[in-house]
């Protein structure tokens, strides 16, 4: 298997993915954003958003249907709305751009949404919330992309995989944070085992037929299932709500009619949703400790914090470098 | 079965519920306030969160838990942010006093968030989110209990049931709703399932000493599990975290310490948040439209939209009227 793999300091997954995005015809800008991306994806051990991507951003690029050259613009729509118009780029750009603002606007608010439109998204999530906890605020993200999940009863892909991040801030430690898709696996975990030919777990996912499979190729071109049953499908169809139509964004079905089908990214857009714990709470109500939650959630035998296991990943990646396969590279053009 | 149940007309229901508030000590604005609430949830057909519900609220009147003269009062502790004190009573005067104030800002500041504190919670959310989407906004709530869902992993309580409720509005229909437990079963419905002696589903808990069950009053000693696995559990501690820590209410585990334990409700909080789609959403961008994906949601065969059979209920408990059990009538004290 090692022969088949080839290993990398972490500091080469970023030097890789700029050169191939600059090849691909990105500008400085953009390249560097996205390429910041895949290197925290890569840096928290999930291979499924890190440089496996990079082929699908670089044919977006080439064939036109990605803004390499795009320039994000900011515009305060509302008191607390900072809505932003991606230019039709990829979405890394716009998040850096926007960062500072929305957070600023977050805390002078007390809460903010930022809608992120006119982007192509390809990417996890639990970078931009964590940042965002990492300032003192409490956020959530979520996006959607085309139909993969039936809605509840249904067996039609309606529902994009429509994750969604949430983070925490603590003061003394890492923020809380989980990223999640509505699938019950992510799309990039069941591509990975399609290409892997690894079966997939019960209830993954069912095949064009409406029958549940275990087969990643039979589930990419059927439907996934939500975590969760109709609670999750519930989950999922509120955030193609406000990915979508409440950012004035196209739905996952809406986005599938416009795209141009080759593999990368559609045109969709990002919710994200800040708060500041300082304007929200007052002092004189007693308890509301989320340190104590944290507490009593690792006290707990079997159980653990979410995140945890992200945080463990990054300092293992950042000892050992990462590896991917040699087919990868390969497909890498720099 | 007709024997030991009594038919009342929906009407009644509000005098009977009125009846006994004020009997139990309430003054006439909460009581209203309350029966109101109670009504709401018999006239959507959740006998879970109506008339069943009284003798409790009674309790905790009487024993001097809930102030039944509370005064609500509000403060704008950011420019999007609406704090309210709910002076010890029942939440549903505290959503009164707030409702016009909110709908106010959320329109002017394009997202707001209330937080509801120092109230007693014992009440379903979609009538909130309902009236919300009603003025033409996009609303969240959620609320926390006291422990009943291990964290993922874990065996022993934590969590709240830890509803979440969203509706979106809709130009010439009811506005789409939803609310659910973040426990795979509503508390209140396991409580009619032990009342009854009716066993629950697979996967709704486990019994105190963490194995699975079928027994309802087994699995109130023991803890409810989330829906959808770690996913759920994720989804109950970011509502622990939202209607707790981050507007200064009490975690779930902090309200049971803090309890009289006499089976009425804990002191807690509630998150509302509230954004209006004329201020998130601009016009550029094509695409967006949630009518075209609720289309799509009831077009395919097994599928309907959330909060359907609610309104289905609603239709038929008007033309029908209730029926509860006469137990329930006896507990009643008017």
């Amino acid at each position: 298997m090692n022969s088949d793999t080839v290993h990398l300091e972490l500091s080469a997954v970023k030097t890789l993915a700029l050169a191939a995005l600059l090849n691909a015809g990105c500008n400085k800008a953009n390249a560097t954003a996205i390429a910041n991306t895949v290197w925290k994806a890569e840096r928290d051990g999930c291979s499924s958003h890190g440089l496996f991507r990079i082929p699908g951003y670089c044919r977006s690029l080439k064939n036109g249907k990605v803004n390499g050259e795009a320039e994000p613009r900011l515009e305060r729509t509302a008191p607390s709305v900072l809505w932003v118009d991606g230019d039709g780029g990829y979405t890394p750009l716009a998040l850096e751009t926007m960062a500072d603002d929305f957070a600023e606007l977050t805390k002078s608010q007390g809460v903010a949404v930022a809608a992120i439109t006119n982007t192509f998204h390809f990417a996890a999530m639990w970078p931009e919330v964590e940042e965002l906890a990492k300032r003192g605020l409490c956020a959530i993200a979520c996006t959607s992309y085309k139909p993969c999940i039936p809605p509840a009863g249904g067996t039609k892909p309606l529902f994009g995989t429509n994750p969604l991040a949430f983070a925490w801030p603590r003061p003394d430690n890492d923020p809380l944070v989980f990223d999640q898709a509505s699938a019950m696996m992510a799309r990039g975990d069941i591509m990975i085992h399609a290409r892997d030919g690894v079966p997939l777990p019960d209830g993954a996912g069912i095949d064009k037929h409406g029958n549940p499979t275990n087969d990643a190729n039979a589930v990419l071109e059927g439907a996934q299932l939500p975590f969760g049953g109709y609670k999750g499908a519930a989950i999922a169809m509120m955030i193609e709500l406000l990915a979508g139509p409440l950012i004035g964004e196209q739905l996952s079905l809406e986005a599938a009619e416009n795209d141009l089908e080759e593999g990368g990214p559609t045109r969709g857009g990002e919710f994200v949703l800040a708060m500041d714990p300082k304007k929200t709470r007052q002092t004189p109500i007693t308890g509301g400790n989320a340190e104590r939650l944290f507490e009593a959630i690792a006290a707990q035998e079997g159980a653990r914090l979410p995140g945890v296991g992200r945080i463990e990943r990054r300092k293992k990646v950042a000892e050992e470098g990462v590896r991917i396969p040699r087919s990868l590279l390969e497909e890498i053009e720099v």
